[in-house]
């Protein structure tokens, strides 16, 4: 192959809601693309109940992403970028990515490689990963029933999976390092009226017990919970160690953009949770996505004069 | 009623894709919220086809509004907003709402109040609007694949617009009232070298023709030209006169907001194609209204510390 076969105007870097709206308005921009992502849907695949995607009431994150790729309809590459970097060709400045599978060539990138889940670091967190310990809620609530579960977390997600959790569970556990939940009103105020939900403040996982299976956590106060099931809800970080090599302006391992998605590297991108943006949703992300798809394009448009 | 029973914590106006998603997360934050709007939908309810809000590949307009409706779940005023001003009560700072109906008052607001689009002002433009007849910069160029298209126009959706049909389109005629565009030189330049755009100057739409569909526009100069499509972009006005009042900053029509969406008032966001935001799309107003009810949010939690 000469490189002119894997040269692309345009390529994406993620496939998540800002990845994959990037790649829905490059196609109607008649811009030649390609999607790289090692998870469709990145981490809403995962969630389990969207509800605040507008004008979808409801809707697991799986299913999301499914309707998303449906609007795409162009085939997404699931390779897992392991660097990316600047070089110059007879056409001027082009970007070089290489994945596990292959190596490709675009004259603009857009970045939108999301964020990394958050995780305890305590002791056995990897053995019972999927074993009762979870980062996401599970699809299917109704493997809960009557069972005694624990949350870590104080923001949106905590809260909205412990009360999922408790319309089925005997008892759930919402633990949190503060002594106030940082998610929306309404969610505190449901929380604190669900009687089988009991609120532990001021407190730290440090432990995690069992055979097989998860049995029993661990807190800083020594104290020892049974739960069948612990589910790790305390944000994220950035995915943005790729980006370091390209010189990307970075603030609180954010991609600076400004009001077009544009980074300071010319005809470099960026989308969505990466992004210093100030709010981060499916709708912002998508939006985000379709800016930086827009700016894209009128980087090309200028390109080709 | 005692001003009390009106007073709301925030106020939105405007019921388009960015005032129902300001909406729907004014619900989520537990706001006392009222959204005000006169045309639900805004000016989406009147798009035929709505192939570019992610997720959803295809839709009425109509029907769109009826989602994001059904995901608000709250009553919406359809009455019309005659006059905003910014007064002081015992709690401080308050904004008065006059509608045609009756009055209300809040602590902030968001103004998502759209634009509103210019027409020609010719016979049958109503008849075939949808059916040959469009206001919105179109995209998805590839639907115009060996087409004859005309775009009404000099600036720079105009020109655009031009360029983009041309790459898929077998002729489009670019029709100006001026003998030179006010769009940008460099799109200027490209529409002039494009073999397949024939620019006529100084001339007006006067009549379109055709059974069903449109067949044909008729100019000034009596010309009949034969087409499939006639995109009519001679801009829009926002619809800012409401908002002068409170001094709002203005810029080419549009309000200047930042990333929070906030204006230079304090209290007073703004969301949607009011603002002067790079992208006018439907999933853009959207997350600008997700924005824009954090912002209120936490404006909010502010004046009651």
């Amino acid at each position: 192959m000469t490189p002119f076969e894997l040269m692309y105007q345009l390529i994406i870097i993620g496939a998540g809601p800002a990845g994959l709206t990037a790649g829905i308005y490059a196609k109607r921009y008649g811009i030649n693309f390609l999607i790289i992502g090692q998870i469709l849907g990145g981490t809403i695949n995962e969630a389990h109940l969207v509800d605040n995607y507008p004008g979808i009431k409801s809707i697991s994150g799986h299913q999301l992403t499914k309707l998303f790729q449906k609007h795409l309809a162009t085939k997404i590459k699931q390779e897992q970028v392991e660097k990316i970097t600047k070089g110059n060709s007879v056409q001027g400045q082009i970007f070089k990515i290489a994945t596990n599978k292959g190596n490709y060539q675009a004259q603009s990138l857009i970045l939108a490689l999301g964020m990394k889940i958050r995780k305890l670091d305590i002791k056995n967190e990897e053995k019972f990963l999927d074993k009762g310990i979870s980062y996401y809620t599970a699809n299917n609530i109704r493997q809960f029933k009557d069972k005694t579960l624990a949350v870590v977390g104080g923001g949106d997600s905590a809260l909205t999976t412990a009360l999922k959790a408790a319309d089925q569970a005997k008892k759930v556990y919402l633990i949190h390092r503060r002594d106030e939940f940082r998610g929306a009103p309404i969610l505190i105020k449901k929380v604190k009226e669900k009687p089988n939900i009991e609120i532990i403040y001021q407190a730290k996982v440090v432990g995690a017990k069992g055979k097989k299976l998860l049995e029993e956590i661990v807190l800083d106060n020594k104290k020892e919970i049974k739960v069948n099931k612990l589910f790790i809800e305390i944000g994220g970080i950035p995915n943005v160690h790729l980006a370091k090599n390209l010189k990307i302006k970075i603030e609180n391992n954010f991609i600076v953009t400004d009001k077009n998605q544009a980074t300071n590297i010319a005809g470099v991108l960026a989308a969505g949770d990466m992004t210093n943006n100030p709010l981060k949703q499916i709708v912002t992300a998508a939006a985000e996505g379709a800016i930086a798809a827009t700016s894209a394009y009128k980087y090309l448009k200028r390109l080709t004069n």
